[in-house]
């Protein structure tokens, strides 16, 4: 039998073969942010979702109970296919884990939110590298609350010569269902980005005068409301541990 | 006090000035549908327009109980300033009313979804007729359903030249937000769309031979899942009496 290469990492991962990031794997694939919650959180979560859609894109929401995401990734099992999975207890993250099969319970909703790792294809075919100061941070932007959920945006940073922060904006504003365009260029401050605390990447001293800071909203910004929600359990991506659908990027990309 | 165009009109409304419909009126401003349900169908409701999004593009749930869309239109009041509502139980339109104080409930959810009426003001702009020739009709497609909530597809069918047809194409994928591109150009029968039992319009016998038929999904879609889903109480706008947001149409067009 033949597998896609979507599939031959999520089996990959199934068979505890590959644990590791998944930043520049199965490139071209949409990749995806995983929240799993009780479904008595399922409706406040969906409308915060809803409400702050440019950071939180739902690409699928399981049925109560159901591990498969049948619309992105039909055959697959959430509860085993990712490499690595954060599991968080009253917004604390207690542990890590490479299956939540012993987790799931009859009520587990999971949600699919575009992650902006995504973009790498298209950056990679323009020429613009995407292996390196690429970092996840808090800012001081206030989301739309709903519910228990509310907390501040979270923002992908990159760092881009003049030249390619253009072409980046020109190249993500093509996927409205995906992040859109930067909601900033420049001066992290502007944004309070907290960039000694990076949720993803090292800490930051400060931008090489050559580079420009663009920003992106962010797919782990439901996973920052999950956590201050104090919940009493939420299971995660793993940050940079994504989960690859079937979809193609260039799928979403509005033409 | 100076009130703009948009609030001018949910006065009338309020005052049961306005009581006919909304094609036409404060063009510029995003009209939205209306679908008022208890909080214990939300969920399903919500999910069923996450996963219908092109039919179903959700610009606001209001909280539970609040009859204020305090993110499209600070200060309205849903139950008074639409100009004529449907009032359905278990899925039979049993009458009309140009106010629902009476029926709101402590657990009232409501759903504002973008209208094709919106694209009334970009049309209008290129020169492409909005006053006739536009129907909103039954499809064959099946939507995917959500809960409680499944049916048909609604679309809007305009007919244009075909100048105007590639035109409406190109302005309509510059709102992914609002239901985007056609879903459908030509032949009617295609999409199985029901001519002869329009929601919106007259019967249609045949389309005429110079003019070519144009196909949106339609944000009249989750009303008609709501009808089949039997729910004990379902509020909605009266056909083509839409409720006019401070949003501006232009605000929602990809630039």
């Amino acid at each position: 039998m033949n597998y896609s290469p979507a599939q031959e990492i999520r089996l990959s991962c199934r068979d505890g073969k590959h644990t590791g990031i998944t930043r520049g794997v199965a490139l071209g694939y949409v990749q995806c942010n995983l929240v799993v919650l009780s479904a008595r959180y399922a409706y406040d979560f969906l409308l915060y979702c809803q409400r702050n859609q440019r950071a939180c894109p739902v690409l699928e929401v399981t049925d109560s109970g159901c591990p498969e995401p049948k619309r992105c990734a039909p055959g697959s099992d959430l509860r085993t296919d990712l490499p690595r999975y954060a599991i968080y207890r009253y917004g604390q993250r207690i542990e890590d884990a490479t299956s939540i099969t012993d987790l799931w319970r009859n009520d587990s909703t999971a949600f699919l939110i575009g992650s902006g790792i995504t973009f790498d294809w298209a950056f990679e075919q323009a020429s613009i590298p995407t292996d390196r100061h690429r970092w996840v941070l808090r800012s001081n932007i206030e989301t739309e609350p709903a519910g228990i959920f509310h907390g501040p945006m979270v923002v992908t940073m990159r760092w881009l010569t003049p030249e390619q922060a253009t072409q980046a904006a020109e190249i993500t504003t093509r996927f409205p269902f995906n992040h859109g365009a930067p909601i900033h260029i420049g001066d992290p401050e502007a944004i309070g980005a907290d960039m000694e605390n990076p949720i993803f990447g090292p800490p930051v001293a400060r931008v090489p005068q050559n580079l420009v800071s663009v920003f992106w909203a962010c797919g782990v910004t439901p996973q920052e409301a999950g956590m201050r929600s104090n919940v009493d359990l939420m299971i995660t991506h793993a940050p940079a541990h994504g989960f690859i659908t079937d979809l193609l990027a260039k799928d979403l990309e509005l033409t």
